[in-house]
């Protein structure tokens, strides 16, 4: 951590004033210093009162997602604990692999204001308007087999999903495998991309966008897209929510990695897809079902109209009342 | 294709002389500049002949792995059209995957004439002396299921296999999953990587090193590796073998993809692993089993001493009788 992110890291861990000697002497550096990095503070938005005779008190904290903002507040071991913000990028899972390439160490953190190549699962567009979102990657070493991976995305989807209803206490749920909708709308979605060798995997990139502030939708997309800001009639403060799911991202996959076997029944208490009419296809024939359980290895079962089960391992599965469907 | 290049290909292509203005008119360039392409073809250690009132021949080619000798030479659609040469470089395979970002076309070829960091399987060290090897990696992009490379790394291995039998004639096998293998000794490994969402893979690149010119191995290695300069008694020329290569995997992955349910009986007649006694480690335990088949999903049934038949989908499976191993 440099200096700076130091100093505000002990004013927010300080329930009062913390005086400049304080400062000046845990980090070792001059008070000149240490003032000099409170009005760097103060210009990112920061409102720092300062008392002769007490020190410095953090009074407010902007809604900024900077390295310094987000590692002072980050309670994880590895996860975001290196921070690469973009003003604007392509695609941070596409930054994520550059990185990658380059060696960045595990849990490495590509978070972007706005992205101007956004994807979605499929191949899909995902449209990530800036300062309204919070649109990131972490990557995440493992040893799993790529076999394994199918569930990880379903448990990085629990992970956003319980921190969107902690941080909100907005009735958030998941949609097989890893959308994140409330009511019928989506209001997340999650691209996990990896590179691997045939039977190991190098690393996992789990992509996630989550539609925050954004005001509200074209007429296109209003039936299908929400977002948390439409949700609570007021917008919703980024970085806390940043952090939460870092944290319970973090939580889940070492969960994960130390028994793949495990698979968390809260998934299955919070997937929208089940006991509901789905649609899909294979073999180029429409078929319809209910969905009635989730596999150990993730597969969505699917009850089909003559009684037989399918297990859906991949590709698009349509949910009677979700995102406008009806059939 | 270069004026160079196709100036290169013609003379390969024409049994005898072939005018200077025939050249010039079929290029549109002028007799001065199909005179500077000849020079510096004949830099390169192409021996053209040239008689007045006929024209160019083309006498003998060097064994050079260029652009250029490569472009002249390959019978592909696809498969090598792009090549990138380097002298030196880190892996071939990290090659493609930095140029892959970059977007590079389907097909294309990276090859150096020395590895600095050449990676095996299951993160080993595979090494790559300059100028002996041909050691090269191709960028394939697909739309298979992660699920369906381990297939596809046998296929190469097949395939591989094929061009060394017609070039040399040497007996060369397959060790189960892709290692090349004549006699006990190991003449060529396959590391296949993999960029992937969990239910598409984006591209597989196969990266194959082959132990062509190498004289002799040291002590440690001299039992388990081989080269083709070494079961031949005489160096093999690399150019005619890596367009074998590249023909036969054109073919082979074309085949595949095509329909990836067909799993070549030519696969089986070329194991070396199958009725062997083999070992192989599950759950922390050494076990011991005759390999028996090769599943339609590419996996090695082994039939254990307890009769029970086991079947293996990835990792490390030792052969009796192969690279030293006893048991």
């Amino acid at each position: 951590m440099t200096a700076k992110q130091t100093i505000l890291q002990l004013l927010q861990q300080t329930d009062g004033y913390i005086s400049g000697q304080e400062l000046s002497s845990q980090l070792n550096i001059t008070r000149a210093a240490v003032w000099k990095h409170i009005r760097s503070l103060r210009a990112e938005g920061y409102t720092i009162d300062s008392v002769t005779n007490r020190g410095y008190r953090l009074l407010h904290s902007p809604d900024l997602l900077s390295p310094e903002s987000i590692l002072a507040g980050l309670k994880t071991h590895t996860l975001g604990k290196r921070v690469f913000c973009f003003a604007s990028t392509d695609s941070t899972n596409e930054e994520a692999k550059r990185h990658a390439l380059q060696g960045v160490p595990d849990g490495s953190l590509f978070l972007a204001e706005e992205q101007t190549q956004g994807k979605g699962r499929l191949g899909r567009v995902w449209t990530s308007p800036p300062g309204s979102g919070l649109w990131f990657s972490v990557l995440k070493r493992t040893c799993l087999s790529p076999l394994q991976v199918s569930n990880m995305t379903l448990i990085t989807g629990l992970a956003v999903c319980r921190a969107i209803r902690a941080q909100t206490g907005c009735p958030a749920l998941i949609k097989w495998p890893n959308d994140i909708v409330i009511g019928s709308r989506k209001v997340c979605g999650i691209l996990t991309e990896m590179a691997a060798e045939v039977d190991k995997v190098e690393y996992v990139i789990p992509g996630i966008g989550i539609n925050v502030n954004i005001p509200s939708f074209p007429p296109e997309l209003k039936k299908k897209a929400t977002s948390l800001q439409i949700e609570m009639g007021k917008p919703v403060p980024r970085l806390p929510l940043l952090l939460a799911v870092l944290e319970e991202l973090e939580k889940a996959l070492d969960a994960f990695e130390e028994n793949p076997l495990a698979f968390p029944e809260e998934y299955r208490q919070l997937c929208v897809s089940l006991n509901r009419t789905v649609k899909f296809f294979r073999n180029g024939r429409e078929h319809h079902g209910r969905a009635v359980d989730i596999s150990s290895e993730g597969e969505l079962l699917v009850q089909e109209e003559d009684g037989s089960l399918t297990p859906i391992y991949s590709g698009e599965v349509s949910v009677q009342g979700i995102y406008e469907e009806s059939f």
